[in-house]
């Protein structure tokens, strides 16, 4: 849980969305169940939660009619990260063994389908369809997301544009959907919807451009996953593409990107070519670009509180270490 | 496509199909479209389509508002091939090579979580929010039951009923599931409704124990993988649960089956087993059973052609040899 008093609003509201994520995976299958909670113990920002009952709450939404939502939000979100340790061979994950790592590959693909049905489960009790209708939307695009990082890596020649369409489906498109269906959930008017999905959107971005640069410049212990990470994969992320434009080292840097297999003195380089072109410092400059239009969609909230709370949740985006 | 003169009553309907699942697959991401489109040329009997279409028309469905479905229930069996063959190994099905095979593990499973999420698109748009809450809980379980096949392997001690808790969540409920759904998108009445569901749910049962039993009997051109492969991952199905208990030679199967890497010749030497235990037979008579009841659910439907046609898919899956 996001355990600061950030999100002192909505603490206990959380706490219980905690306990029915851990109600909600229980399987008649043991083994299910147990991959399941080994998954929600290694713990997790919750944000997507978060974000649906902030989101929900300012526009009048109750807890009872957010729970379910909130909780499907993270079930997917975890669906998509035991997913993501099966490919990325990842065999930890802030810091404790993932799924893959304990039970393997068939299991943890399994787990993570599983997860996403119980999340539809979930969705398919609400009355309003639009809620299905929208998380599948991004489910698709989240989809067509990954495929792109993947026909797109040690791929030089990206540019911006290439690399926000991958955030945005990567990381955004959840966030703001979280956001949007927070609204919807709660019967917002259109144009207060419009605001907090928008403000969601430019989190989303902001948030994975923060973890881009964390992948490089993170502490590890912090972090809880090793650093260089995309640059191993031949992700190329921000601070990557400023480097690759504007460095007068591009030409080395290339040439350790697209090596296939690096060593930990590659990677080591590579970093120190990027932090020396300035590509760290324009990456948090872009990232607190968006901060800034997040903030400016708080305008039509009523509550002070509400908008004081999501102001710093937007913050904390920026100044974040994990 | 069931390219047989059984399916004449919905063959142009099949053909719509074949079409509009071409078009659903298309991507922004060009690698994605062409993983999907392989998979799709891969072929496949169409069977969950089938379903849907025909227990529709038995209900007064149009195609317009059955076509949907259809296509939804499609990707969905596609979706989970395409994850099958990732933590399978498969290098090929039906002949061809693999998804997998062609583009490695990474595209397979976000190529499966794409085309689960396109279904989910298409579910999505109808106004009848039971179609959606019947395809999460379907999908739940078919999870619970992959899980359950992987915690089961190698377990020489199971019975007929662990097997049944198997089957049905492998197979039984999608192929029952199309069967309802196709008469809930038609709006039939709660009887017909639920004769078509009983229908389809004794149909995926005979269905996979013949799957089972072609593992061991069929020729591998014709069943289009190999022979054995249950028993090479330690997946006991029927024939054998019957051999283990009734043969004189239940030690030595028993020895062969819980080896974990296993000869052809081992292999060969365990159906030889299991053929002379009469295991094969048992099991077809199992299936027959479960046909006899599939057909007497149809007494409701009111239009013999299609009261024949689905007695007739109801005897195609017990003699079908692929």
């Amino acid at each position: 849980m996001l355990g600061i008093e950030l999100l002192k609003d909505i603490q206990s509201d959380l706490k219980v969305m905690e306990k029915q994520l851990a109600e909600h995976v229980q399987s008649t299958s043991p083994m299910l169940t147990k991959a399941s909670l080994h998954l929600l113990k290694a713990g997790g920002k919750r944000l997507r939660p978060a974000f649906a009952l902030l989101a929900g709450k300012c526009c009048g939404g109750t807890l009872e009619r957010l729970m379910p939502l909130a909780v499907a939000l993270e079930l997917i979100h975890m669906a998509s990260l035991v997913h993501d340790d099966v490919i990325d061979n990842s065999l930890t994950r802030r810091g404790i063994p993932t799924v893959k790592a304990q039970w393997g590959d068939k299991v943890s693909l399994h787990t993570g389908d599983y997860l996403f049905a119980k999340s539809l489960l979930l969705i398919s009790r609400y009355d309003n369809p639009r809620i299905a209708q929208i998380l599948a939307e991004v489910s698709v695009e989240m989809s067509q997301g990954e495929i792109q990082q993947i026909a797109t890596a040690y791929e030089l020649n990206q540019n911006i544009r290439d690399y926000f369409y991958r955030i945005k489906r990567k990381t955004a498109m959840l966030i703001s959907a979280s956001c949007q269906l927070g609204a919807v959930a709660a019967g917002a008017e259109q144009k207060l919807e419009r605001s907090l999905t928008k403000y969601g959107h430019y989190l989303g971005m902001a948030f994975q451009i923060t973890d881009d640069i964390l992948d490089m410049t993170g502490e590890q212990q912090e972090f809880g996953k090793p650093i260089g990470s995309d640059l191993r994969q031949g992700i190329i992320t921000l601070p990557t593409i400023y480097a690759l434009r504007h460095s007068p080292e591009a030409a080395e840097l290339a040439s350790l990107i697209i090596k296939r297999e690096k060593t930990d003195t590659d990677i080591h380089q590579a970093i120190e070519i990027i932090k020396r072109s300035g590509g760290i410092q324009y990456s948090f400059f872009v990232a607190e670009t968006f901060i800034a239009k997040a903030k400016k969609e708080l305008q039509l909230i009523q509550s002070p509180e509400m908008r004081n709370t999501l102001t710093r949740l937007a913050d904390f985006v920026q100044i974040r270490k994990f």
